[in-house]
């Protein structure tokens, strides 16, 4: 242990952090290894973490890839996003956490001082992926969450009670992208109905907040079964299959006609917008928390003609992630029954490769490092 | 039966309405009395509602005393807003709704020509208590529910599932009270920390939005000790009693010294709004739903330096009604627990004095006529 | 003059209203002819108006082609919904106007019941088209102002004062679209960067409420430098010919490289919402108020990764055309700068083809019945 | 000049900066002496001005007293919170600004860690007053402007053109506070009737902001026929001497009986916010940006009954220094015309005795150190 880290982990007496942990680098495209690198240091405003579990994501096969803009050089960048932990050490002037807090994470803290995050955008920081002006996007634009330990800024750390297990934790992330999505769309569902294209992770916890927000029917809309399924069992009122009927006409039938106030597009389908033209209301609201393959073709002219607004959501901004974990806390939001696979971190390039093929149906694979 | 009636009447075969009615008038002064009355004729858009009970409420007490402004003259008044029960004639144009519907009410239908109608404010119509304009306030500007019958207009109509009682669907009314407010606060309350002052019908009904909406801690404060224990039952996470502890200092307490997000003043205490403005967080919020007995003395100051955006809210606007229908159709809200009190139209004078002299604790006294 | 009619006119000693009048009738695609009808009678909350000026829009085209939805059956239909004229008759209950009154429009009045109309979103009425509950939208769905007189409800009727010209009113309408998508953008737009993509009558009416309400710097693109240059006189800072540069790459010079906060699309070019999207800052908005001859095709992912909200604005909704009515009373919006050309009603179809063919580079083409 | 300050300066090649400076002190209670110190350095993210220009405001006059909450210690504090200078110098990693720049300030800069920096609240900052977590509220809690040099965080400063005064730089600041409490009320005044009450420096910027933002009208009510006068030169379109009339009747009277779309309290007067609640419209707001001796009282019953929201501003947030920024760049907003006394630094005494004692009908007082 080196005197700086022993100062930091001192104050509280908690147990000494190493000098050096693993940690899975991108050294080039599909070329990631597990090494041993430097703990990373806490500056001030910032925690070290004791990483306990980092969820994967879509992003994350991207990233892999070794074509994803803004990441640190290969050879130096540890990806990963959705992680959760124990804070070990605290930077200066931190007096939010205490050593052994468990912690899950939002993935953007924003520069702070650019107009965006001066007006709360942080997610839309105009500074993105300038860490010298104090940007950080866990996992994407500086080191995450795929090895021992992480260094993350207090703005995107929420502290969880013991009774949310690390499981959990990995999904309040997730959940944070639709909490902050329904935030940008007016976050007002009671008495509504809200469909929800996409059961997966970003879907499914979307479903469960807007049911636990007392949304009146939730609709849940995707191609397989087992999915859908799990929808129902998280609260989705009616569950369809988009491969057995026309989703946009079987919402219309549960809404009276009317269409849904709410439809959020989770699914990242190229079709899937202009579904969603069909099944909201005139007067309602599309919310897209995806990314698409290509472009998207709509008729933009219904939208305008059903006075339609259409909000996005490309991460988990607007403190939201705080309202997941209250949520979580009173147990109104399941998370852990999403996670299908566990892996050590050694077995990174199997659990992706699980994640590339889709192989034993995979919700939620996650990393224990 | 009349011939206007019958025509009514007969289109879906259901029962004859007849041409006259037991009503509660009032004719002057603490002067109510049941008399026969002809049954009033739904117009163009509005409906007749075979009334199945009418709450009472503090509003009330004040009209009886004679002395609300904008109320039908002595002689002719009906009273009662508060009203719930079963569509038995349909006017003009009117397909919302088919006879035999279980209904409930908002007391509030704008003019719908105003500058504040055509924005959705309603309940600050511009031609408030002007019939020929089209605002119905019913019970208060128009004829009301403390009668066998009563007309209203399908904008401020909201069809009942069979399973919400005629009980629960009093206090849905007043829910919409609760709920408009939150509405115009923003409606997003998941994860925050709300404080209701006030154990009546409104701030229990709110308490129960709250909750189900996934807010945080819902601390309800009051004096009674059976209405604070009725809001535990109910769902409030913390109760206070303002006659054992400051208020404002447990609220601080339970919120690590920051304030509430919301504070939801329901009490029509003077003094409780000052209460409000030391227990609300910088930057919150706070929600005004009552009426004051006199002038209230306010720490301005101190809400500016602290930010704090205030709200009110008169009635059920906004269309939130219809949000609070969704919620109790799932028992998501119990309206049925805060009925203590039930009266036949003929005892309407010994019900208010129940009310007036809070005879027995009464939380929500209602009439069936 | 019927008997009713002179009741209508006779409270005001206005001169008399005749029986019948001049109208432009659609007797089927292609067919208008101008014939004499019976002048229509206000029915209670409406008024009849003298129409001093029409407007003709793109929309007009599709009408006129006969396959336009929802419109009065071939034969009795009078087209024409930007019109303007002096109240001649009061229905019943109407105070809000008086006989002599100049008055501009709104297209649509509202049903008033619809849960839309109820929140106050009314050009998204439920009951669109259906004029028994209330739904008129002049010249789309009820008859207009091709003719010599129209009537009108209060709702969406708008007194000016005498400085404001028939020239300048027409324009006050076609204002309010671009109004009532600011509005619905958050209405908030001074000392931001605004984008405006089309320069007809929308668009410069939209340049002048921006530039008025105190935006930054207001760009206008465009692809003829004859609308290009009144977007100038009007008040656009920039003005961008689509032909010579890349409308994005301009707006990003003009912002130092961050884009728009706010894009105006009104173009209805198919490629120019993808220009939006390029065109506007991370965290700002897009809004829509044109119609598409096709689908569109959108990188809808880089909508999400910036953070962009996108709005809608089907017509002058909101009451939105009581602001522009307001700005035109102090000479802050010039509308008779953008009319074009002038035509008798016997010179209709003459008018059309001008618009049709773009014969003399028409911008705002009238009618004077 | 030290290294470091020489380090600093080079760069950009500008003069040099010397190492110590004059600025007034506050050693006590009504104990302020200009005395030599250290020029003080910016840390990462913030800049060193050169000032040119501090106003002073009546919270000086509380600081003065020595009775201010959170400020530095006695012999230490350096006041003055609206101030304008040249850059100098920059901290590391500040890119948004060049040695040259002219700038004005909003006061406040947030600690951007804390709930309420986070959605972009940052003058309601949870870590107020703590300048280790990165809070700098400039002259309040942090050394301010009566100094020749002062450090500020780029979060808090703006460049300015050429074109603008230091003059009306000093008052772009004031505006900053009208523009945020219009921003938290909507900020969609255009075709609004505003009323203002208090023609003081707040209240007059607040003037122009309304009607250069395209309010309907803009009333002004105030006591001094000569502040009336100079607002009514600003573009107030009616004033309105409070000692005269009833402000609350004149309001009405001039809208038709209807009231105020907007009541911005800007005078601090303990009877005024009483007065709003009369002169404002149902469904209307009341916005207050003032600070009262004593507690006001209200008819918050009256409020609750007219549907008002109710905002507050305790200084320049939202980014909305910028918007005035833009605004003065084209004119659109005169500050210098309130600038009615200047003194040198070593002068300060006097021009706070100046302003305390309203010795010349002192509207803004500025020191040039």
């Amino acid at each position: 242990m080196t005197e700086v880290q022993a100062a930091l982990a001192d104050p509280v007496g908690t147990a000494a952090v190493p000098d050096t942990m693993r940690g899975a680098v991108l050294f080039g495209p599909d070329d990631i290894r597990v090494v041993e690198r430097a703990v990373p240091l806490p500056g001030p405003g910032e925690v070290l973490v004791k990483v306990a579990m980092c969820g994967t994501c879509g992003t994350d096969l991207k990233i892999f890839g070794g074509h994803f803009p803004q990441t640190p050089p290969f050879g130096e960048f540890i990806p990963g996003h959705e992680w959760t932990g124990t804070v070990v050490a605290l930077g200066d002037t931190v007096d939010e956490f205490r050593i052994g807090d468990k912690v899950c994470i939002e993935a953007h803290a924003g520069c702070g001082r650019c107009d965006n995050c001066l007006v709360g955008r942080y997610t839309a920081c105009l500074n993105y992926a300038n860490p010298a002006k104090g940007h950080r996007a866990t996992g994407l634009t500086t080191n995450g969450g795929f090895a021992e330990y992480a260094v993350h800024n207090v703005k995107a750390l929420y502290r969880m009670p013991e009774s949310v297990s690390f499981e959990d934790a990995v999904l309040i992330t997730t959940a944070g992208t639709g909490m902050y999505g329904l935030d940008v769309a007016g976050g007002f569902v009671a008495g509504e109905n809200v469909v929800v294209f996409g059961p997966g992770p970003v879907g499914l916890m979307t479903v469960q907040l807007c049911k636990q927000m007392a949304a009146r029917q939730v609709i849940l809309i995707g191609t397989r079964p087992s999915r859908l399924e799990l929808g129902r069992q998280l609260g989705a009122d009616h569950v369809i299959n988009a491969r057995e009927v026309n989703p946009a006409d079987a919402v219309l039938e549960l809404t009276g006609g009317e269409g849904a106030d709410l439809c959020v597009e989770a699914s990242g389908g190229v079709d899937t917008p202009q579904q969603c033209v069909e099944a909201t209301k005139r007067g309602g609201k599309m919310l897209f928390v995806a990314f698409y393959p290509d472009r998207v073709s709509l008729d933009l002219s219904a939208v305008v003609r059903k006075d339609i607004s259409m909000y996005t959501s490309r991460g988990e901004g607007g403190n939201n992630v705080k309202r997941a974990v209250a949520m979580a806390a009173e147990g109104k939001l399941r998370g852990a029954e999403l996670v299908t696979h566990r892996f050590g971190l050694d077995d990174i390039a199997e659990a992706f490769r699980v994640v590339r093929e889709r192989d034993g149906d995979p919700m939620k694979v996650v990393l224990v490092p």
